[in-house]
């Protein structure tokens, strides 16, 4: 059967996550429905990454079998139309090897999360961002996540009910970065890893949060990391400010 | 009594636009709901730009007058609790003289378009953008966009229900800025006025939308300002995607 890789797009706010649960709108749900109005089903597709409820999909990967071949173009389009008015779109489309899988093929993921730091409350960015009603101390920040990057067990960091066999990871990337967005300023987190835990990046921004704000010092981070104790953690923020931003695989498939 | 001014944030989309309405929701209504709060009304706030259905508000400005004395910071705070959960909220709150008038005083209007160019249905910016399928030429649309610059009647570019006493008006600026957004390209169009008739904006980039996609050439522009005919102007693009983006005083009543 023809495999295609999607690139995926949504706003997760409607849904309970991309994972498909019974009588619960879910991105995947959405998918496989529009799927069935193309080729009958029961079609079941994989994710590189399986956000939780409320986070969002700038360019997630999931692909897809059919038994039609279908040309990449008319298939995201046939979707799109079917997806409609959920709000999750196919960006991109390609056809894909057999063996091709989007979770076990791919070698790194990225992630946004976006902290808008202001006190009236957010109208337009309302369900895109995390809101505090303080500023940050940025630099503060900074030292606390330089402590995060590299390979540790990130147990403290990482969900009590994460099913991911080992608690050890390597961070490639936490940068933070100060945008003076229409609504105020905000800060943009930018991580990338060949994998994540479950709630890894809510855990590490809730904490680094406290950074920003003076409870905790940069080398609370440190000490919190090697405690390798979940109840170390700091609060795990809200999931509205995350975006599974990009996956990366050996060969992109969606490369013109 | 105390006058007040207030800079106001909104998601148009579920509103019927600025000015209230019987039975309907509108940014002005709930402001006045919040207000009425506060202090017993009937209140009755004046904005600088009376927005339409769907239309948002960056930097909206509008006055209020009340009884009490409240420092500015409270009254913000008062309101925005009043105010939830509708997507409006006060960015800043000024004590200004009684003869101050948040229309009348204005001597500028800067509005803010976004028009995004993917196929793909947009998700995390529905409702935030006017989405055209195809690549729009830029040098061709602010050849176009030049041609409107200046004094000129510009009653091609009006609504029909427009209630300006006069046609004439002075276009300072007409921007068009290609940004690459997290959902694809996009051109965001900056005006600047003294003030705009009812639908100029989006009579303006609707024309400019056909010179984009090559339908029209940049100096068929000029013809349709010079034919002073509302039958002359080119599709008048949808609403979603124009913001208030700030209001000019001689003075700004909310510098710090």
């Amino acid at each position: 059967m023809p495999r295609y890789a999607l690139k995926v797009e949504y706003d997760g706010a409607p849904f309970v996550g991309w994972q498909r649960q019974v009588d619960q709108p879910s991105v995947q749900g959405s998918i496989e429905a529009a799927l069935a109005r193309l080729e009958p089903g029961p079609h079941n597709i994989a994710a590189a990454g399986r956000t939780d409820a409320g986070v969002h999909g700038l360019a997630q990967v999931a692909h897809c079998d059919l038994t039609k071949d279908w040309t990449p173009f008319r298939l995201s389009e046939a979707l799109n139309y079917h997806l409609k008015p959920e709000p999750v779109a196919i960006v991109a489309c390609a056809r894909v090897d057999e063996d091709w899988h989007a979770r076990f093929s791919a070698v790194e993921r990225r992630y946004l999360f976006r902290l808008l730091m202001r006190r009236a409350p957010a109208t337009l960015d309302k369900g895109l961002v995390w809101q505090v009603p303080h500023e940050l101390d940025i630099a503060a920040m900074r030292e606390g996540a330089a402590h995060l990057l590299g390979h540790h067990d990130f147990t403290t960091f990482r969900s009590s009910i994460c099913q991911a066999q080992s608690p050890v990871k390597t961070l490639d990337a936490l940068e933070i970065e100060r945008v003076e967005g229409v609504g105020g300023p905000e800060l943009q987190f930018h991580l990338r890893a060949r994998s994540f835990l479950h709630n890894q990046v809510r855990s590490f921004v809730g904490t680094l949060e406290r950074v920003g704000a003076g409870a905790w010092a940069p080398e609370d981070v440190k000490h919190a990391l090697e405690a390798r104790d979940r109840a170390a953690c700091g609060p795990v923020c809200p999931p509205q400010g995350l975006y599974l931003a990009g996956v990366g695989y050996p060969d992109d498939p969606f490369a013109p």
